[in-house]
C-alpha cells in the first residue's frame, strides 16, 4: 500500500484529502475487511461454502445505513409503496415470468473427476490463456491489453498460460470468438469446446457437452411434495403479482411506484470475486409505473442538470468504450435515453450513488446493447462501477414495458389494467378482432389466450399492417414469450369499428431501477479505502458520515478516573441524540485508538483530557485530514450532531469552533 | 362491531379513548387488513399458498417502524453487535444445532385420499368433538368451557361435534390425553389414533402410522447435488457460527450480545392462524453471551421496578392458569426468574412490547415447564400476548445455556471460548481426566470428542460424583445430544492435581431474547382496533405515533386552489423534517378523508381552510379522542414534529395550541 503523501501536522492541512492518488492495495482492505469484521465467509468454521457470506457488525451498520439513506432517497421522498413479499415462490409465477425455463447457465463436467464448469467461463479462460501464451511467444508485454482486458477480467478464471504461438488465423478467430463469448447458446459453446479441443486446464480431461442449469434454488413447500417453490431470483415478481392490490391502495392512478428491499437468490454454478457474484444477496428494486403513452415525470426538472457519464450501445457496437458527459436533460431530448422517467431514475440514481461515497469518476451508465437486452425491454442501462475487479453491474435500470404484467394477466386471467375515465367521450375509429374461437384453440392450443390478448392490445397501426398481410394471405404476430405465430384469414377477421369511448384501459408499462446492495458496498469500500504516509500498516476508509457504521469516536488522554466518567457522561448524550458513537476507554495509545477507529471509518473522535476538567472543552478531530478542533463538550456535540446529520460541513464547524493543534495524531 | 360509547363533539373527549370497552370484531379487522392492504396471501392471483403473506404499503411501513424501534431499544441503546448471516444454511451447520435431526412434527396420511394432517392436531380436534358431542348430548352449555379452551384453539382444526354421549372413564381419558398433547412422541400418537379409531373426520377413512416430517426447507446449493443446504429455521446458528470473530471484534470480553433481523422459514404441515403460524417470518433475534458465574447485569438496576405478569411453571404443573404481578427486581431476588440478565431482558421486553402499543393487561410471561423446554435449557420464558386465537408466544427469552457453543466447538475443533486473564495467579485444586484414548474410541467411535470434552468441562462437584462413582463400579456422564453414555474406570482415571492457573478459561452461556415480529404485529392490529359509535363500518387503528406507517394526513376543507398549493408546502415542510406525511387531495369530504386515515391509524391530521390564507393558521386533530387545536402553519408543524418524536403528548401540545371545535368532525 502506498501511504499518502500528507505531511505530519495534520491541522495544516486541507480537507478532503485527495485520496485517488494512493495506489490501491486490495490484499490490505481484505485484510482490513475480515480483521474488523466487514463480512467473512459463512459457515467459515464449518470450512464455508463459495458464494455465500455472513456481515458482521460493521458490514451489518454500514448495510443498514446505505440501506436507510435508499428508504430515504427513495421511498420516503417519493412516496413509494413499499412491499415486503415472500421468498418461497410458488413455481408457478417464475413459469409465468420465464425464470424456470430460461433463468439457467451451461454448465460442463470433466468426464473423468465430474468437476463442474460454467461453459462460457471455461471457454473464455482457456482461450484468453492460448492468446495470452501466444502474446508471449511473440515478444508482446502483457500489459499493453491490460486495458482492454478490464471488463473481461471480472470473469477470468485463472488458467495457466503456455507460451505458444498461434497462426495469425487462429488468433483473429480466438479474438472474435472472445468478442461474442456472452452471445453463444450452450450447444454453440459444445461446437467451439469441439472445435478448439477444450479440456479441464488442471487435468486436461475431456469434458461433457454443456446442459443447462437453472439457476434458482429449488424446494418443496408443505410436505405433500406437489407443490414446488424456489427462491425467487429477484424481488420483482412479488411487486407484479400485487399489482391490482397497489393500484387500488393508489386510487386506481398511475403513474406510482413499488419498492421493495429484500433478499434473493442465485445458484450459480461456480461463484467468484468475493461479494460481486455471491449465492445470497441483498437487492432494492423500484417497479415505477406509468402509462405507456406518456413517460413524462412530474419531478424531471429536478435532475434535468444532473450529469451522467454514458457509454451508449452505438458505440459498444463499435467496439468502443469511450463514454461521453451530458446532463440528463440533454440525454432524453437527444433521445439518448429513451424517456423522461428512464431519464428521471438514472439522475435519482447518480446522485444516491455518489452521495453515499461512490467516486463518480469511477461510475458510468453503460446501455445495453440489443442482443443482451431481454427481448421485451424497450431500453435498459446499467450503472456501473469500476473497482479492481472491472467495470461491474450494480444498477440496473430497465423499462421492462407491459411485459410481466401482461404474462401474469394472460396466465390468471386477472385483469391487472388501469381504467382512466376519459374527460369526455370520444368517438373512434378502431380496428376490432374477431377471432374463430374453434379454430384458434386447435391451432394454438394452451398460447390461444396470449395470442389473442396480444393482438387484441396491438396498435392501431400494427393492427391495420396484420389486416393488410391477411388480405394478401397470412401474417404473424409476435407474443410475449418472444416468439412469433402464424395467423390466418380464417383464424381472425379485423374490421373496422365506430365505438364511443368513456373509458380508456391500458396496461401500465414498468420502469425498473434495480440495486446490488452487496456490489455497490463492495465498491465503496474500494473507493474509500487509503493509506497515511506516517502508518501504511492500517487503512483508512473515507466513508462519509452518512453511512459509517460508527459516527463518533469517544476517547480520553489518560485512564485518569474523572476523564473515564466525563467520556461516558459525553457517551450518554451522544446516545441520547441519536449518534451511533463508540467508547474507547482501553489502555492504547490516543493515536492507536484513532488509528483503529479511522480503519473502520468512523468520520468524527472526541478526546477530553485535563482541559477538559478546568475548563469543560473536548476536543473534535476530522478523520481524513486528522484536523482539530475545540471548544466547549455541549458545543462539540452540537457541532458532532449537525455534521453527521449533514446540515453543516467540517468549514462549518471550523467557524463555530477553535482550531486545535494541541495534540500529537499518530502513533510514534 | 360495537360502536365506541364516545360523544358526539370531539372537544369534549379526554385522551386517550378507553378502547377497551369496545367488543372485538374479527371481521371487521380482516376485513380492513385486507382492503387497506397491510397483508395479503402471497401469489393471490395464482390462488395462493397456505402460510406465505406478502405485506403491502400499510403492513410494510408497520413492520418497518416495530423494526426501527427494536434496532433503537435494544441493538443501538446496547450496544449490540449486529449480525446479517446467511439464510440458506449448510446442512452441517444444523446438524450440529441438533435441527436436522429433531427440528420435525409427526403427520399422518388419510390411507385412501393422501389428504396429510399434523398427527397431534388430528388426535386433538377429533378427541375435542367428541368431548363437546359429549357436553351437548349432557345438556351442558358450551360458554362455560371456553376460557379454558383458549390456549387450545389456537391449535384447533374445527372438526364438527356430534351429540354423542361418552362413559365417564372415557371423558377423563380424553381430557388427561388432552392436557398431555404436546408431549406425546409419534408412535404414541400412532397407538391413541388406533386406541380411540381416530380417521380423518372428512372421509372417515384412516389414516396412516404417524412418520416424521422435519420442518426446513431443503434444496442443493451448487450444480453438483452433493452440497446440502437447508433455509435457516431461526437465525440463531448464524450467532454461534461467527463467534469466534465476535468476541474477537469485542475484545475478547464478555459480557456482550450480537443481534439479527431477518427472514427464517418453517415449512408447516398445515398452517393456519393467519400470521401466527406462517412458513416465512420476520425474526429478530439476540443472544447474550454471559459468564457462566456471573449472570449478573450492569443494567439491571433500569429495570427492576419493571412490573411482569408471570405465569410460573409450578402454578402451571398444578393445572392453574393464575398469574402473579412481580416486580423484575421482585422475580430475581425471588428465584422466580433464574437470573439477572434473563430478568433484565424480560424487563427490557416489556418495555419495548409496551412502546409499541402491545395492552400490558393482554401481555404475560409464561414460564416453561421442564418437559417443553430443550434439554440444555437452564430456563425459559415466553411472552404470550393475548389475542382471538388465544394466548400466543410472540416472544421466547430463553437461557440456551453453553449447549450451541459447545456443540459446534466439538463438531469443528474450533476453541469458542472465553479466555479470561486472572488479576493474579491462583493455585487451585482441581480434578484431572486422564482418558484411554483407544479404549475410548472404540467405546464411543464419533462420539468419543464429545464425551471427553463434556467430562473435561464438568464442575468440580460433578466430577467429584462421577469418581466416586467409578470408584464404586461405573458411572455415566449427560452429553450435550441429551443423551447419557455409561463411562467405566477403564476409560478414564479422575485425579485430583494443584494446578497455578494465569488464566480462566470458560463457554460462556448465552441468554437468548427471540422476536417473532408477525405474531406481535398482528397481536398490535387486534389490540388497536375499534370503531366510533358514529361510523361503525369503519374501524380504527389506535396505532402509537411511533410505529403507525403515516404519522400525519394533509387535507384542505376544499378543493380551492389556494388551499391545494398550502397543503402541498405543509407537505413539503414535514417531508423536509422527515414526518412521513401523506396529502389527501381527492374530492372526498372532510370527515370521510380523516376516517379513511383513522383506519389507517394516523395519529393526526392538519387541516388548511380559508383562515388560513387569511391568518396563516392550520388545525391539528387527534385520531382516537378527535380533539382539536389551532395554531400558525409553523407552530402546528413544529408540534406534529414533537408529538412523532415523542417529546410531548397531547396534553403538551394543548398548551402550546388552542382549543379549536369550529369544524364538524364526522361525516353526517
Amino acid at each position: 500500500m502506498v501511504a499518502a503523501a500528507s505531511t505530519s501536522k495534520p491541522s495544516e492541512l486541507t480537507v478532503p484529502v485527495n485520496k485517488t492518488i494512493h495506489a490501491f492495495d486490495k490484499a490490505s482492505l481484505d485484510a482490513l475487511l475480515t480483521r474488523r469484521f466487514f463480512f467473512a465467509p459463512a459457515f467459515e468454521i464449518y470450512g464455508g461454502v463459495a458464494g455465500l457470506y455472513d456481515y458482521g457488525p460493521t458490514g451489518s451498520a454500514l448495510q443498514a445505513n446505505v440501506l436507510d439513506a435508499w428508504r430515504k432517497h427513495y421511498i420516503i421522498e417519493e412516496d413509494m409503496l413499499e412491499l415486503d413479499t415472500t421468498i418461497m415462490t410458488l413455481s408457478e409465477v417464475l413459469k409465468t415470468s420465464g425464470h424456470v425455463d430460461k433463468f439457467a447457465d451451461w454448465m460442463v463436467k470433466d468426464v473423468k473427476t465430474g468437476e463442474i464448469f460454467r461453459a462460457d467461463h471455461l471457454v473464455e479462460g482457456v482461450i484468453e490463456a492460448r492468446l495470452k501464451g501466444d502474446k508471449e511467444a511473440r515478444g508482446v508485454k502483457e500489459e499493453e491489453k491490460k486495458e482492454e482486458d478490464d471488463k473481461k477480467k471480472k470473469k477470468k478464471k485463472v488458467v495457466k498460460a503456455e507460451a505458444v504461438r498461434l497462426d495469425d488465423n487462429t488468433v483473429a478467430e480466438y479474438e472474435y470468438l472472445l468478442a461474442q463469448i456472452d452471445n453463444y447458446t450452450g450447444p454453440q459453446l459444445g461446437e467451439l469446446i469441439r472445435k478448439h479441443k477444450i479440456t479441464n486446464p488442471a487435468t486436461s480431461n475431456e469434458v461433457s457437452e454443456p446442459v443447462e442449469f437453472n439457476l434458482m434454488f429449488e424446494s418443496n413447500i408443505g410436505p405433500t411434495g406437489h407443490i414446488k417453490g424456489y427462491l425467487r431470483p429477484e424481488t420483482a415478481q412479488g411487486h407484479f403479482v400485487n399489482f391490482a392490490r397497489l393500484l387500488e391502495f393508489n386510487n386506481g392512478k398511475v403513474p406510482f411506484a413499488s419498492a421493495q428491499i429484500g433478499k434473493s437468490f442465485r445458484n450459480e454454478i461456480a461463484p467468484r470475486q468475493g461479494l460481486l457474484r455471491v449465492r445470497e444477496f441483498t437487492m432494492a428494486e423500484i417497479e415505477h409505473y406509468v402509462d405507456p403513452l406518456d413517460k413524462r415525470h412530474a419531478r424531471f426538472d429536478e435532475v434535468k442538470n444532473v450529469v451522467l457519464t454514458l457509454l451508449p450501445k452505438e458505440v459498444q457496437s463499435e467496439g468502443r468504450t469511450e463514454t461521453v458527459q451530458k446532463t440528463v436533460g440533454e440525454a432524453v431530448a437527444q433521445r439518448v435515453v429513451d424517456n423522461e422517467t428512464l431519464g428521471y431514475f438514472l439522475g435519482r440514481t447518480q446522485l444516491f450513488l455518489t452521495k453515499i461515497g461512490i467516486d463518480s469518476t469511477r461510475l458510468r451508465c453503460r446501455q445495453h446493447m440489443a442482443n443482451e437486452m431481454a427481448h421485451y425491454a424497450a431500453d435498459c442501462w446499467d450503472f456501473e462501477i469500476q473497482s479492481s475487479y472491472g467495470w461491474i453491474e450494480c444498477v440496473g435500470c430497465a423499462d421492462r414495458s407491459a411485459y410481466d404484467l401482461t404474462v401474469h394477466s394472460v396466465r390468471t386471467k386477472q385483469p391487472l389494467r388501469v381504467q382512466q375515465r376519459l374527460e369526455s367521450p370520444r368517438t373512434v375509429e378502431k380496428l376490432e378482432c374477431t377471432f374463430d374461437a374453434k379454430a384458434f384453440g386447435i391451432k394454438f392450443k394452451k398460447n390461444a389466450a396470449m395470442i389473442k390478448e396480444t393482438l387484441s392490445g396491438l396498435e392501431k397501426d400494427k393492427l391495420q399492417c396484420i389486416k393488410d398481410e391477411l388480405a394478401k394471405g397470412n401474417s404473424s404476430v409476435k407474443c410475449t414469450d418472444g416468439k412469433s405465430y402464424e395467423i390466418t384469414p380464417d383464424l381472425v377477421k379485423i374490421e373496422p369499428i365506430t365505438v364511443t369511448e368513456h373509458m380508456r384501459e391500458f396496461i401500465p408499462n414498468v420502469i425498473e431501477p434495480s440495486f446490488g446492495i452487496g456490489r455497490i458496498l463492495y465498491s465503496l469500500l474500494e473507493h474509500t479505502f487509503w493509506a497515511r504516509e506516517q502508518d501504511a500498516a492500517r487503512g483508512v476508509l473515507s466513508l462519509p458520515a452518512l453511512v459509517a457504521p460508527i459516527k463518533c469516536l469517544i476517547v480520553s488522554i489518560s485512564q485518569d478516573s474523572q476523564l473515564r466518567t466525563k467520556i461516558h457522561e459525553v457517551s450518554r448524550e451522544m446516545r441520547k441524540r441519536g449518534i451511533a458513537s463508540r467508547v474507547d476507554d482501553s489502555s492504547a495509545t490516543i493515536g492507536k485508538k484513532y488509528a483503529r477507529n479511522d480503519e473502520l471509518g468512523t468520520p468524527f473522535g472526541c478526546t477530553v483530557d485535563f482541559a477538559t476538567i478546568q475548563n469543560g472543552t473536548m476536543t473534535l478531530r476530522e478523520r481524513d485530514s486528522t484536523a482539530q478542533l475545540i471548544g466547549h463538550i455541549a458545543d462539540v456535540i452540537d457541532v458532532v450532531d449537525q455534521l453527521v446529520k449533514g446540515s453543516i460541513d467540517w468549514e462549518g464547524a471550523s467557524k463555530v469552533l477553535k482550531e486545535y493543534s494541541g495534540v500529537q495524531d499518530v502513533e510514534a
